[in-house]
């Protein structure tokens, strides 16, 4: 009776998807595929099965939603189209500049197959969408900000250990206090992306190398860093895993709009996150978004959707009669 | 080619969807409905009509979505059935205990006359409603907390004013500082209503009324204010039309929850709304909704819709094709 989930791709999210399910009595998580040697993945769910990947295809029958926890550089576009031609599926594809592209091609695919995608469940794409957007339709006339952190940025962490000399490193993105407040205080600030965000880096330098002139290509690093007030801190590799192993992430979006015949009046919405784990965080929405994709299934829709098209109810275990009763 | 919209009750909510309607170029107002007099009543729309409630059925033709902005103590238990048998509508019915009752008495209407009806559309219930249940399904174990304010409570206010001796007054409702930041900081506070909010009553007395005794019977007044820690303020009428006109109001939904195989990560996800006027952010929120029962109409479908059953794409002006490009 419960939901049968498929996790494809066993790194941090895919680990945080086998703990998501767990947390929810509904699903039940029954293989997970990965490109390695299968006999070298250790998962934590003692009944479910690790196969390799090109065995997914026998699991038809066998798993109602396949979530996919691979990369969206190059992963996602290649692996959601075609496993949406056999599987109901997940993924929380970020790069938000190829969202249409990547919703076009997933579209063509789950519709051909009777299938259900839902692509970009996450928290930004995600959650942070959602309230962009119901924010924006609640107050058409206002103004939108997002401001991220404090968190790890993966892709500025990995610029950071390629710069020649860095031997490790982990990148905090941190929101300038002073801009939220001035957003908070309804002054529609214009704000450049050096006022909204700060970037702490912590470095591990290779033995004998020059730090002045990692702190300068670091600092001086286009689109990475050039753009931001920068701050590098040199550390040990002791100290770097002893105080930033965690993956912690955040952030606020927040709407500023006016109503009345003259616009005298001012609003302000704020939804802000603070994770201590951003994968479990992401898994745990994607997890949610998997019974929605398996209900809409079962009602027999089909074809990619996004957190826009889905019904909040849909996310939820309790009936329509309950959520009325307990939450309304 | 605009969404014909009615109004039915024009006190400060009606006035606020008139407002609102303004905002939203794909809206149109056509007529305002009333109990009183209509030469007595004077609305803000050059174009639009102001009629005597008898004359609303005459209007099935002229409006596609009719909004009642009755109250919900004994209006809308009433008029949102009998209205469904003939427009779609959208209420913001607000008495949480008895929304199960009102969903299925409107429900029985809309089905049967084939039209759609939402209720509940406002922000608590509403976005508050939403943003517990998103919450809650992303995070399957936490807790929810809602604190309300600061802002004026009318039914408090009405408490207060019908105390003897009392000629007028209006009451705040405060979330308790020290308890919000409890829950932010993940400590899973057990609150009671004494620490979660306080009240702050500002009170103008008739000539020659006790004040000492007016305010020993507004701080013990069971149910509204013997729970809290209250404040009574004396002003005169002057100080309170000048000071306390506006209807501010706002609050905080929060949810805190671990992830993890371990439950070893925390979360937080705060959502919060700072208002200058509550009936006007309602009456944003209303109009949204009106939207989108008119689509779903379009779309053939009919019922009593909350805002759990409604996809978030139906409230933007925006397709979503415009929305996954500029919003996810």
């Amino acid at each position: 009776m419960s939901i049968r989930i498929g996790i494809l791709g066993y790194g941090n999210l895919g680990r945080g998807v086998e703990c998501a399910v767990r947390q929810n009595p509904d699903m039940e998580l029954k293989a997970v595929f990965t490109r390695r040697d299968p006999q070298n993945v250790e998962i934590l769910t003692d009944s479910a099965r690790v196969c390799g990947i090109s065995r997914v295809k026998e699991w038809r029958d066998r798993i109602d939603v396949l979530i996919l926890c691979g990369g969206s550089a190059t992963d996602l576009p290649q692996q959601t189209p075609e496993y949406a031609k056999m599987f109901h599926v997940v993924d929380s594809f970020d790069t938000h500049a190829r969202i249409p592209e990547h919703f076009a091609n997933v579209d063509a695919s789950a519709k051909e197959a009777g299938k259900v995608a839902v692509i970009s469940a996450g928290w930004d794409p995600g959650m942070f969408s959602l309230n962009r957007m119901y924010a924006s339709a609640i107050l058409p006339e206002g103004r939108d900000y997002t401001f991220w952190g404090r968190g790890v940025s993966q892709g500025h962490s990995d610029a950071i250990r390629r710069v020649l000399g860095v031997k490790d490193g982990k990148q905090y993105t941190i929101p300038v206090e002073s801009a939220l407040e001035a957003v908070r205080n309804g002054e529609n600030p214009e704000l450049t992306a050096r006022q909204k965000h700060t970037r702490e880096c912590f470095v591990v330098l290779e033995d004998g190398a020059d730090a002045a002139k990692v702190e300068e290509e670091i600092r001086t690093m286009p689109d990475y860093f050039s753009d931001y007030d920068t701050t590098v801190h040199f550390i040990s590799q002791e100290e770097l895993k002893r105080d930033h192993s965690e993956i912690p992430h955040g952030g606020f979006v927040l709407r500023s709009g006016v109503t009345g015949w003259e616009k005298e009046h001012s609003h302000l919405i704020e939804y802000s996150l603070k994770l201590d784990s951003n994968p479990e965080f992401t898994s745990s929405i994607i997890a949610a978004y998997a019974r929605a994709a398996y209900r809409l299934a079962m009602e027999g829709q089909s074809g990619c959707k996004t957190v826009f098209d889905i019904a909040p109810a849909y996310l939820s275990p309790k009936s329509g009669e309950e959520l009325r009763k307990t939450m309304l």
